[in-house]
């Protein structure tokens, strides 16, 4: 019996629908693999390309996979299947699919070929229904075994937002900071950076989702950094702004504002409350000071084994509200276009009485 | 007009389809993207999520996308539509979808979300219709501004595997051999990784699936290295095998025969000849050794945008005959369980009178 499973089963009724009678999460090839097939079966190593995962109303769990990943998939606790050939495959599949009349699927990460393999091998007259929505509610909230994996991801990027500074010269460039990061992630046990570092140095700041370019580090520098660790395969995400040189009047003014803006979200977070709250707060501070309309994007996302894992704190998110275990980033951004901008990111746990935070890197205004 | 679309359009009549008026390439979130978007509109930064592309027969293109990424999609050669909230996406779907009756998708890449969408917003009665394997066929074929992307991936993947082994010290960890190579990549301008690095010390290697772990390295290991780099969204692959200490008489057995099948294979690839045959001839020399059976997997995939990128270099492949343009991996591999292995590869691409190799990196047994 998996809890798990038996979660999303709970959802789907909390969302009153009719149960189905199995889940199929398919596989495709990389990238396109659905994150709930490693959710429900706990791997945490191996790609799993074109492997299924089926989740029934009791909690069981079964998985077909190939022989390739035979060995790793048999330290599972489920009933595994292993095929060599596409027959083989076909006949776990239609074994599996066996007189279920309703059959859940994820709308989400799954693909329309997949989706037409599920098709052609249940029986006929089977109903297939989307229950991506009762997936995301599921994943939304984490167990504590999923939050002890993403406090590791979230400390090793701490450490090494803690630690770049001591990399970072006049003249470097863009993207040679942000494999400094990589290396200083991936030498504490990453297995990789969980998204592509954004590294943004002067004006290019002042772009949300810039990524790294080749611009040369210079004394009066914005220096953004957005970056995050992959670890058993869950994700951290965190955001941190230094000065090369002395901050300016300006920058420090908006490197205190935005602080402030975090600090005062960072205020509304617990269990119970709206995941609209958090954003509204910060955004009315901000637009009280001059850098009114500066805080362009949300204030924060879902993250787990995805880095927009679902739900976020935006004004769009009112419906929502916070329950223990749900992961966010708290992220709010002041960007001045053509001067520059600062983000402050922490990841946290919604818990009873406030946020847990995940990640620990200072906050102090970093000078260089 | 875009080349790549007309090309695409032109594969769909080479496998006597009816042409579809339009082909509708979606992208959902992260990492559910449809690389085919990258490959029609020719971006290269950028994420794109939740964005079209629309292809059209006479090699128009056009792309619906957010306000977010509207700076960088206006650098692109094609008509572009941008869209502030969902109502105003779903007007520019129905306005570029208006009229088509066979609208053409791409069922490898897109989410059963995504083509509901689509479903739901073309002209009542149109016919949708799964245009992948003209897609796939298309993508094989790697223009010569692809390959001259592809060769600074593979230089930058080359430059670090004849460098990497200055890094390596005995005690030193897989993980932190794999940091070391993701930094030398990123230090050299890619983006990241093109896939999570195999690092595989001693007996590890004789798994070709391995990722990388917290063995220490030692004397008589074989150091087993499979990485490569994303270069503007490209991905080159290889993999080289070097020896910790002087290599026993029967590691330096397992690598010449490994190269040796590498080189009988090359010496097969050209124009006109089946994708089946260099496999064939690779595992036939391998069989002919003491080391029979032992070579457990195909001799190469397609690479391109993704690092399968269709296609491969198997014995299933004897239908596909070898193009112009192509580009493969070339990874034969000897694996003994418990003892160790050997895995060789270079990334080629098929030219008329034989392969044009893109990895440069040398071949000679490495002891050190």
């Amino acid at each position: 019996m998996e809890p798990r499973v038996k979660r999303i089963y709970e959802n789907i009724q909390k969302q009153n629908e009719k149960l189905p009678d199995v889940i199929a999460i398919a596989n495709a090839t990389e990238p396109m693999l659905d994150l709930t097939f490693f959710y429900a079966t706990r791997l945490q190593v191996g790609r799993y390309e074109g492997s299924i995962a089926f989740l029934f109303p009791d909690g069981k769990l079964s998985v077909a996979t190939s022989l390739l990943e035979a060995e790793s998939a048999s330290k599972g606790d489920f009933e595994l299947h292993v095929f060599k050939t596409g027959e083989e495959f076909i006949q776990i599949v239609e074994s599996q699919l066996k007189g279920a009349m309703r059959i859940g699927i994820n709308a989400d990460e799954l693909t329309f070929k997949s989706y037409n393999f599920i098709k052609a091998h249940c029986a006929s007259g089977a109903e297939i229904v989307d229950v991506s929505k009762a997936i995301k509610a599921t994943r939304l909230v984490k167990d504590e075994s999923e939050i002890e994996t993403m406090r590791k991801a979230c400390h090793i990027a701490s450490e090494v937002a803690d630690n770049i500074i001591s990399k970072a010269h006049i003249g470097m460039k863009e993207y040679e900071i942000a494999a400094e990061l990589s290396y200083m992630m991936m030498s504490r046990g990453a297995a990789g950076p969980s998204f592509e570092t954004i590294a943004a140095f002067g004006k290019n700041s002042a772009e949300p989702h810039y990524s790294a370019g080749d611009v040369k580090l210079e004394k009066g520098h914005f220096v953004l950094l957005d970056f995050g660790a992959l670890y058993r395969r869950y994700c951290s995400d965190i955001t941190r702004t230094y000065f090369c040189g002395q901050a300016s009047k300006k920058q420090r003014e908006m490197y205190e504002i935005v602080l402030e803006a975090q600090r005062l979200a960072l205020e509304t977070i617990r269990v119970g409350e709206s995941a609209s709250k958090p954003h509204l707060v910060a955004a009315e501070y901000i637009d009280s000071t001059e850098y009114k309309g500066l805080f362009t994007h949300g204030l924060g996302h879902g993250l787990g084994l995805a880095v927009h894992d679902g739900g976020g704190l935006n004004p769009r998110a009112a419906d929502t509200i916070m329950q223990e275990g749900m992961v966010f980033t708290v992220e709010p951004g002041v960007y001045v276009p053509g001067f520059g901008g600062v983000r402050i990111e922490d990841d946290i746990v919604v818990r009873k009485n406030g946020p847990e935070l995940l990640t620990t890197a200072r906050k102090e205004l970093v000078e260089f």
